[in-house]
């Protein structure tokens, strides 16, 4: 239906203005209040609240906590937080920090909804912090979520060790620096879908994840996307996206 | 199981060596014959045969169709092949030829059997051969496809009059060369899982496709992976791995 | 207005549905027929219509031509149109071709209605290409349009020569590759807004144009913006819109 | 007139000396004192006095300040002044300092003598500082200027919502990091001239505002002009003279 | 023999547990405790144990340490130690730390049994932290070797003046910054092997290193292969590996 | 004198015109009918006429040939002539075309007038193209010029065997692809100044020649300076500018 | 011994003038005759005569096949020589081509001298070119050579099925494009030194190998070195000089 | 003569030692003492020592300046040197800090002993440090210096008024940072030999000083060469070889 139809039917009755509305559900209100908070994000998209706290003051943080839970949305994520920054959090809701991840969670984590595992593969001890925010993000978006570190193709044997595990997850999540090798060795393993997130680990030639992305992008094997370097966040909205594919009967 | 127990067990009968085999699908026997064709990918892996034919001479190709044939395998996609090429092949199954896509199918596209709907959205009308590889693979890989073409950005009506068909699919795939803007705008407007091709198409400063595969990996918008420049047979391969989740009862 | 109030005055009646749909101007109906054609672009952008011809088929030009003159668009630009593509073309529709700029113009040239002229300076014979298709382009979109070549900065003085019409012109457009010095020293010399293309002329580290297209960016002068490299269209576009500015009675 | 006839109508009397150097406006006399600032500029460009705080000392910048005075310019603008040299500002003029943009304004803002109003729009809340150095210098330069803030493609209602302020502008400038994927939209929803900023804001593969960069120089809409990564100021002075045309009657 | 053929040998008895496990040297037991140590590396590759220092705390490095002597490995490496992390380290086992090369190596240097000498040339003092990286991680992995610094390709004979040092390595490894002409220079003048290692001393263009990585590259002498910027670590693991060679009767 | 008095004197007549124009010798009158052609760059800057034939037809270089004639210039280089190309030359005066050097001179060359010999290097045989455009251009431009090719540092001795012939140059220009190491060694060996011209021989990581530019200009010998990828031509007119010093009594 | 003490030596008469020159090994006689072949080289560096046919006319490299002649050379490798050239050739000393490596050898294969075996690994059929240019020459260097074709790690045990072959090489050579992920993992299963071949494969984001070079040289496994991409010849010479160390007794 | 006929004729006795030394002039003597100093160079190139202060501490600074001393060298110039360095310097020898150019000299400046002038111009006041190292260092070896600061092209007057002191230097180094357009406009209006420095000062796409090194490599004057980025010690020592050419009677 067009949006001239949609005009027309709402002015003939045929459509109340609830239904045109929420056939119009990318279109929402207009933003009112204190920095244009997306109060319909999670309709629209199905993604949890996220405050990205990168470059946000403690102030401007804690002020956006406030709006969101005056329109009584009370579990939120926050991402990008460093401790010190954590320190300034001031919020009489219940939240939890989690240093390896650097971020945050009001209001708990969810129970899992999803339709299997996400499985979170990191090459070394040194991706710690992106393997973090990956998994503990999609927990925060209704995920189960295993874990298996310090994996890297240097030493095979430690990945194939955990063949049954790669063959049990219903997504699969890469997390990996330098030669991003690992990558392609479990998208060959697997028919899940891979995500894979290059990281800035490693100094020189890997000019700052580059050498990992590039890698990533050109994997020989078929089955895997790639998102930011470093970016956990969003390797894990993209797991919950497919875990929580909208399967029909 | 590790390997020494599997061993054990192995010695001592409680596993029978075929039962052996199957927990090891990963390390199958010994390749024989012909280019080290991997006789057990589609087993292992879950997708099709796949030829890839840039590079290959259409002796070579029509070599590997034999000895997959031989294999009892007659379902097969040869992809980045020139309708030149195509010219070449000397096959006598049956197959067809989409110059579109510059890809051949031989035994016939599969009937669909995944969970929903793989929409295959493009910017211009100068993307269509990548659009159609990826479109035609899926297929291919038993994915019901849907096409949305020439919906850039610049005209932002043009896609907002799908707006349905968005919400509908159960996974998205935008391929976009220039700006790359349409994967940003299609992800903040769904709930499912997007794919984003970068495509080549442009001039100077998208130096090969790189501006569109640099915005795509900074989309703005979470829940979007990516693959490599014009790389449509990736995206479907992750879109078919995707659309093929497995679900637990 | 948002857009839930546009509903209920239409539901109201206060607003008649033509009323909506101009207010909706960027929304316009769902396209139909061959290659989802804009139809609105030109109301709701002032620019007239564009074919980029750049790859497209003969055919494909010719299909799209008559779809648009279906529709009474009969002023049609055609870029990136090479002479031997050009001998394809098969409308009875008057058109010139030019093939200094490889561009064609279907329906000739409008009478300038902007605020004043647009100069188009280039800094080498090399750059002509691009030239011209700036100034066609800007002629196309009802410019008057000054032409002025081979004044690159090392011969300062055939420059500062044109000292008079540099102060004249509403709007400059340098065309300059290599060290697109061009731009930054028109730029100082003058109080009219200056629009920089820098061009791939050259070899070696100009890296297909890059060499120019960061010293435009990084232009000692402000007052200048940049468009891609080799994109003499993109900047007509631009000096036309400003050209056309509304000016507030 | 070529400068020999200059000459010659200098000698034969047709032309005093002062006319003479009216004509020759771009080469005003040898610089004298301290710093060898530019006293004809705003003659000859049309734009106010400009100090570029980045790498001076307070010293240094109070010392140009004291030059300017002294040749009765006490309208002066300040960029990149962070808020710790700010406190090294000893002019005895009255000024303001906007730690927002991190810039100073001696002497006040000018009411707006332009034709019509530059709106100024960010995608986010952390390209605030770019925003607001935009902003207030277009402000410095005699222009009406409108923010529109936080309305990137992730959430398209917000930039929707604001449909008509984008149809009401003369001139926009377009701030975003990232993808700058609202740079191609917004040029595609109107038809004034854009200017597109791209923020260093982002990570990993934004590369400093290299993905913003490139997406906004292949902008798939025609329309827009890019300016150096971060450069606020460039934009602004761009949209001035823009929206200062010279307008023929 | 492949893995079907061993599990029946396993199977009938004609191979023990332990040979099969024997000839599955790259698939070792599954990891237990503490970080994923990887116990069978030194069997695998000979390659000693080594920390990667770089990223992980004092009490991380003493955890390791812990993990490692309780598996009676006591002879460890590890670099990317700076002096202040060093001050953190508890271990009660013998150990010492080599300022000069940033790292620390517990159990004392071994005998050298290698086939002859690594020669570690530097081109100038300030690569000396990878020099020494090098020299003495080719010391931990029971090399002997020789160091020849500052000996740049500006003042050629005091490189010549070391002609015969030249000809008597076994392996060479070569740590030269900016141009890397070192590399090609002494890779023309002997028979042995050289190992490059770019530096990112150096500024402007030298871009952290890639201009003496690519110089390194395309050396014009055959002979030579080149490891990571500021890699000696890796340079001393290759030279290692090679003085090591497996030689046949 | 700044213009004003310059003016001033000019009307009190106390420096005639011409005298005024010789002065202004940078600012000649305006150009004349066909192409702008420099006629006073000689006069300038000392170089003789140039015509670059990159990107120009046949006819257009025998226009501009004829239009010099016509203004008695009749002794000019034309550079990046290919064969096919000089085969449309038709000029009646004499000329001579350099098919190593890709290049043609009218009027033959001059007699050397430099101070000292201008000492062409190259690294290999590959290199030819651009040694031999330097080397003549060098000659026409009225200088006397050695050769000394296919001297790379692979080979050292083969440098080292002309040690004096590089004592003896005035200038020496080094043309070098791949690593380019010789300019960094030549410069090492001298105390002339050193122009070093980086070419696009090689493949892979050479990048066209990048790696040779990066290594130039990184060289760790001072004394050198580096023109563009395979600009011969540069290299000559920076050399003969050197050589042609202007030398106080 | 430096050169001042030498030519003392050699005057005194206690170094006769024959000796001098062995101990001068690097600095041999001025060359003569046709293109300066490095007459030497062999009896310094170990190398075969080589004749890089890549830019060279057949005439020049049958020029220098017959000045190799005369001075007593007959065995010689001539590479990157196109089937095409390769017709040119005209020699009358016996000869063969080997179109799939793209090289012609003189004189015949040598009978292998080398400690151990070199292994050529590649990761897919499209790397045969690359992979051959490093058997065949490593051959041509007096070396038994092994081939390990198509072991991509996107179907890893391929490669597992080839441990044992792994395992007895003295020397490895890892050729493979796209990702360059096999490097990595075959670095990890052995102890021989390896040495990595980025190939040129692929397409987008491979940007003509650097994927698989800057993978390659950030390997999470260390005793791997890389060279040029695409350069067999590079790494075969590499693996010669370690395959013939120089072993003391 | 070659190697052999110099030691047959050092047999002989026709020739002294001295005599072979001093034609061996590139050949010194074996280094002796702290860090290889290389006490030939001035002999050998012409050029004053020069300790390279960056990544150096004082107390290898003073090490150094005591060895020197200790062969007599007592004129020294210390680049590189930050004002904190500098305080840790503890020579007994007279010597100077220079802060603007972040150098010291011991001993004095020289005479001047040049052909002319070296004029050192450039872009703006931000680039202070990097003229004042070129200017300063050009005194130090030798030459009579002029500075023209601040005469960036943005107003071309400014430098258009210093047309005279252009066309008198010797010798000019620009230092233009950002677009580097100075180094083409000044090349354009003299004819002496132009060394262009590029500076890192810029932000966004100038990425460190890229975008002027490569207009200023790729400027459409010719007679100009380029050193790296910031590196106004490599312009001088270029300018001083060239101020000190030999000029033969």
């Amino acid at each position: 239906m067009d949006i001239k139809e949609l005009l027309e039917e709402v002015k003939s009755g045929s459509l109340t203005i609830d239904e045109a509305r929420f056939s119009l559900k990318g279109f929402p209100y207009k933003d009112l209040g204190y920095a244009k908070i997306d109060l319909h994000r999670q309709v629209r998209t199905g993604a949890g609240e996220v405050i990205y706290g990168g470059g946000k003051s403690p102030e401007q943080i804690n002020g956006i906590i406030t709006a969101m839970a005056e329109n009584g949305q009370n579990n939120i994520l926050i991402t990008h937080l460093s401790a010190e920054k954590a320190d300034g959090i001031t919020t009489t809701l219940p939240w939890h920090y989690y240093p390896e991840g650097e971020l945050a969670v009001i209001g708990g984590m969810p129970r899992p909804n999803g339709h299997g595992t996400i499985l979170v593969i990191s090459a070394g001890t040194s991706d710690l912090k992106v393997t973090e925010e990956a998994a503990l993000t999609a927990q925060f978006l209704g995920n189960k979520v295993l874990r298996l570190n310090d994996v890297g193709v240097a030493g095979l044997h430690r990945l194939l060790a955990h063949f049954s595990e790669l063959q049990e997850a219903a997504v699969i999540i890469v997390v990996a620096g330098m030669d991003g090798a690992l990558a392609s060795v479990v998208t060959g393993l697997v028919a899940a879908p891979v995500i894979a997130v290059p990281t800035s680990i490693g100094y020189g030639a890997s000019f700052g994840g580059l050498s990992a992305l590039l890698a990533m992008l050109n994997s020989c094997a078929a089955g895997v996307a790639t998102v930011n370097i470093d970016n956990g966040f969003g390797a894990a909205m993209m797991a919950s996206r497919i875990n929580h594919l909208e399967v029909k009967k």
